[in-house]
């Protein structure tokens, strides 16, 4: 028997998602909340790794009950103990060995700008007090949709080997003093989301042409790109799963 | 010499603006500032109070200082001292007796309330899970709109004899899973915004009548209104002062 949750939670409070030697993760957490639930190990299995400070709408975790549990008290079992800072949205029952990381058709991710400071929102916002140049930021955006090598566009630190992804979507929007840029792909590598808004941002400053972007993405190399964005300006904002949340 | 600064708070980290017996206000904590920057202790006046949990994108307050220092050095000054919930966003100098509050002309309010739960903005939005008939609140909030006695809606825990206010606007707005409340007026009693919003969502549900809400609006009666909506979900959104900030 499988079980399969969907969370959201509030990244500022954790040191990412997955389970690490340092630092409390959203795993660890919830990790905890199940054995409580089934008093005894219960092992997790997320569908993104999202990075420390990161936040999340949505995050699908599987895992293998000792017992059976309605899925809707599942969900009431884990929002009575969970800090407040994770919440489950709801959770079903899946096939025996359906793995949801191995089933994402395409994620979506928000990044927020703000030009105005509020100290509500310093954990969602990036805080740019200059002025970005939205068009120019598009115009360097169009060149990353479609599928490529983001070898630019992925933190060294990775042991990943193919580095060819698909964005379907990057958009770069002004709203109010904000600037929110959204991309959709089938998967995205390591830092890679901040690293493209930390290059568009310098098109929006006037730092560096915005056509500019096509070398570095043919570069293959992270030293071509701008430095990476801080990581509590971005939101994982929805993962659709293959055949799942239709 | 008298200084007029603009802050920006996240009311989730206090007990309120003003000072108080128990607990960490914003007042306290901005005082604190002040006497390090001054070396001495600092009056403070508001412009508003606003509530426990209750943030804002605005405030005005005024001090005298014991010596002069430049405008844009005290917003420096002021942000590397206070902490990262309380953001000074600019200072003037103001005429010697000047106090913002008597000076308001008029406040916004905002109130968010969501339909989907999510950690991030648990400090931001009041979660109520039922869809709230945004039509039907539009209808009650009408009957508000102008100059009345408000005293069905507000706190029976003051002493405040004139309860007559008045309401420029008050919008009902759906936005996306959001329902958003906008109120304007030339002041507002202790608990006035919260115990509105709280009234507007039993219309909303369709637990009362909207049109009832002139009936409530003529008792001049706090039990005739419904129940004080929580704080979190209510920010000080502006405040237009008179001749100040054209």
């Amino acid at each position: 028997m499988r079980v399969m949750i969907d969370i959201s939670y509030d990244g500022s409070q954790f040191e990412g998602f997955a389970s690490q030697p340092h630092g409390r993760t959203v795993a660890d957490n919830l990790g905890e909340v199940l054995n409580r639930i089934y008093k005894q190990k219960v092992n997790l299995y997320g569908s993104s790794r999202t990075d420390s400070k990161v936040s999340a709408k949505t995050q699908y975790i599987v895992f293998d009950p000792p017992f059976e549990i309605k899925p809707d008290n599942i969900v009431r079992a884990i929002n009575a103990i969970a800090p407040k800072s994770i919440y489950c949205k709801s959770a079903q029952l899946v096939a025996d060995r359906y793995m949801p990381r191995h089933n994402v058709e395409y994620k979506t991710y928000k990044y927020t700008i703000t030009s105005e400071y509020a100290p509500i929102y310093r954990h969602i916002e990036y805080y740019v007090r200059q002025q970005l140049d939205v068009e120019k930021m598009q115009i360097g955006a169009n060149y990353l949709i479609g599928t490529h090598d983001f070898g630019s566009f992925c933190s060294a630190n990775t042991d990943i080997e193919d580095k060819v992804r698909t964005i379907t979507k990057l958009s770069v929007e002004a709203v109010n003093n904000r600037v929110v840029i959204t991309v959709s792909g089938d998967g995205f590598l390591y830092n890679m989301v901040r690293i493209i808004v930390g290059t568009l941002i310098e098109f929006g400053l006037g730092k560096a042409d915005p056509h500019s972007m096509n070398q570095i993405l043919e570069a293959k190399d992270r030293s071509k790109a701008y430095a990476t964005a801080p990581a509590h300006g971005l939101m994982l904002e929805y993962i659709q799963l293959e055949g799942q949340n239709d």
